[in-house]
């Protein structure tokens, strides 16, 4: 995959060569997000960071990567306040706004907008999520954290036992990672849903003809037995047809310290996409799990700047002058990482 | 006209040679725009984006002309936001967000509302549009692009034929471009819509007093025949007493490629302020004349940061500076121009 | 006080040698809020402008006062658009943004949501405003505008007699600064305000406690006279019970040119930690006072922007690096200082 000028708007461009090019620059970005180096080399670089969705984490995370590396951010946050709500055509709005900036990041509830607007943008799109179909910078961010708590415990990608729990139906972060994990060899998916929100045929499909193994259970304590990774996901409420039918799978699965403890290996690591439904009735990970150090929900979120960073910098061309233009950070740095 | 520290609240402020003398900046800000050259000439310089009315386009070109020339942008996009809400006056409001910029560019639904602005301000304020009154940048880029187009042909402003079409009554961008447009030589006029909105007598008096040819047609072929120009626009159905006003006149006049090849010269120029209501029952401007190389419409809002540029680095003194902090692009950049 | 790295959250964290410190900084800080000088001293760093509840004062002068020490600012606006709707808590969000950043700034409705918030990020937390709890950095810049409006005066703060006009019961900017003051010695809180709308009980002890003097008065003119301060306030409509409460209070208190004139000293200062409702009905503070070089509203704004500047410096222990990367500066200023 040649990434100079492309679009990222779905994980299927991506083969495991491709994902281990996005990995290996985002392992060089760590100084930077990290606070000990700063660059410039995007300096007088533009990104439009076009959220036609509300959003903040994904939407500040693109804007710090780019300023990160040394670029300005122009944004816009809500459907309404744009020309879209006056009869502008997805076309008109991408040939318009592609003339502002170097970059397009875009976030839009509609599926399959981000694609329609890439194509007629003069520069590169990254798809910052269009409803529930794709958002692939999430499933990389995963995958990245994949590697790097499984590398942390001596083991690779290939022969994973992974628990995926919650929503499997709705969750798309769920499903992109099941395709990219679909890339390795002898996987093994562990999914822990109710029955109505099972995976759909569509993605189970897919990862057995990947020659990988799935197991579907609707218990929790027996479905994540074994996992080096648990990955719970929110039920995705917005997404039901109705709050009442959202309702009913509230608080289903809860994991917290206990049954972490007598269920898994003691380094066994808990993912989230975030954000994780802390309210007392949904609570699908439990707040006395923030201090077991297996708890990597925030490293993931730490790692989507990288992951951003590296998508940037292999877009644009840049990876090999990030350096060239850096300094070390000359103001007070909480130890955070 | 001095433009440094001035303010730019209305197209009335300008005679032919300081229009020539902000053309002249803008062709140089190209290589800038174009991303082939980056300049630092306003590094730390900070531009108060202050949109009291909802806003993509003009709001992002401003922030990316500034950004273009190395400043910082702070922006605020919704008057229930805002101060003003809590009894503020404009004064009050002025005093204080000019003490934080080097200078502010503002849009509010109130006609008026810029210019009381403005004489409180400390520091240099654009109009970006005060309701249905000026909105004077986006003239300027609507007869600069006039300009580089009919110089494309070989020819210039003066004796320039001219077709307006559609809603030329509550039309803001077409009352400040005949305002400008009579500032030059033996201009045909071509004003084409409904009979009710007619652009008004205000208007046609100014025309007519600077000796220039106005022909009003009610019929879309007839009324563009011969024309250098097409410049179609939007019922601007807002500005109507009530939404049925404006459904009588949605979809009257559509330009399509079937109707342009019939009535036009293989060269003639299409232009529209935008955003272009695309929708089935508008479409004043069919997408079936996108790939037509006479349609100008995105270059137009390419030079809209051009013009936008050019405004700043005259306002702020800094025209002979630009070139000076400048470096050629170092990252990859989409042949887009 | 060791300032460095630490969150500032409320008043009661400054001693008098802090507020000190804090206040020295600030005065380093004016040839770069007032546009002679440009520093990058924090180029590179990020600021996450998290503001939970609307604000466009405070927001753009924090944005404006980090800009100015040449770091970029990533910005949310609204609480709607936040994880926090769909159930994160603040210590999620907290340690998810502040992995984004440098440091934050947050405002959020809830009282002790900021504290909360603080406790659970990995880098320094300033309070821009909880609720009707705590806004420290406004505080600040009303007792710097203090020492410096005195100070032109051939006064210090000791010995000061200020008279607090209003609402003295939900006034926030009004309960903090009664705190800081009372570090201060034999300071006069000359306190006028509807008998409903008193200073509470618990600050006015604390002032007894601290060895000052109360006088209170429900008469404007008589409450004034003898004042070497007059901070007058808005009615702090949003916190009461319900709008037919607040009406009761609107316009009870009015100062203009003919009352200052009547019952002030020629030189005596006048404050309001605005926004001032200049609304026919409320008027607290009369337009007619706008050319009164006493009329220290707009300073105390401009002020903020050093305050703020002094904070970031201080906590991020870049104080004596400022300079070193300063240069003049290059384009028009107006003269607004």
């Amino acid at each position: 995959m040649n990434f100079v000028g492309s679009h990222i708007l779905s994980v299927s461009q991506f083969d495991r060569s491709a994902i281990e090019q996005v990995f290996d620059v985002a392992d060089d970005m760590a100084p930077y997000a990290h606070r000990q180096r700063v660059t410039r080399v995007l300096e007088g670089a533009i990104l439009g960071n076009m959220f036609f969705e509300p959003s903040t984490r994904t939407r500040v995370s693109f804007g710090c990567a780019w300023n990160l590396l040394g670029g300005e951010v122009r944004e816009t946050t809500e459907v309404k306040t744009s020309a879209i709500a006056k009869g502008e055509s997805f076309y008109d709005t991408a040939r318009v706004l592609s003339g502002y900036s170097d970059m397009i990041v875009m976030r839009h509830q509609q599926e399959g907008s981000v694609e329609e607007f890439a194509s007629a943008s003069r520069v590169p799109v990254i798809n910052g999520g269009d409803g529930a179909n794709e958002h692939p910078s999430q499933a990389l961010l995963d995958l990245y954290t994949i590697r790097k708590e499984m590398a942390a415990r001596g083991k690779g990608i290939d022969q994973l036992r992974i628990a995926l729990v919650g929503d499997l139906r709705y969750g798309r972060a769920v499903h992109s990672l099941c395709k990219l994990l679909s890339l390795y060899s002898d996987i093994q998916f562990m999914l822990v849903s109710p029955p109505e929100l099972r995976l759909s045929d569509e993605y189970l499909d897919g990862i057995r003809t990947a020659g990988h193994q799935v197991i579907e259970s609707g218990d929790l304590q027996a479905g994540i037995r074994g996992a080096d990774i648990l990955y719970v996901t929110r039920t995705q409420e917005e997404r039901f047809p109705s709050q009442q039918d959202a309702d009913k799978y509230r608080g289903l699965f809860r994991l917290n310290q206990s049954i972490y403890t007598e269920n898994c290996e003691p380094n066994t690591v808990i993912m989230h996409p975030l954000p994780r439904d802390s309210r007392e009735e949904a609570n699908e990970l439990d707040n006395d799990l923030n201090e077991n150090p297996n708890l990597a929900i925030f490293r993931q979120t730490d790692n989507g700047v990288l992951i951003r960073m590296a998508l940037f910098t292999l877009i644009l061309d840049v990876v090999h002058q990030v350096e060239q233009t850096a300094k070390d950070v000359n103001w007070y740095t909480a130890k955070r990482f």
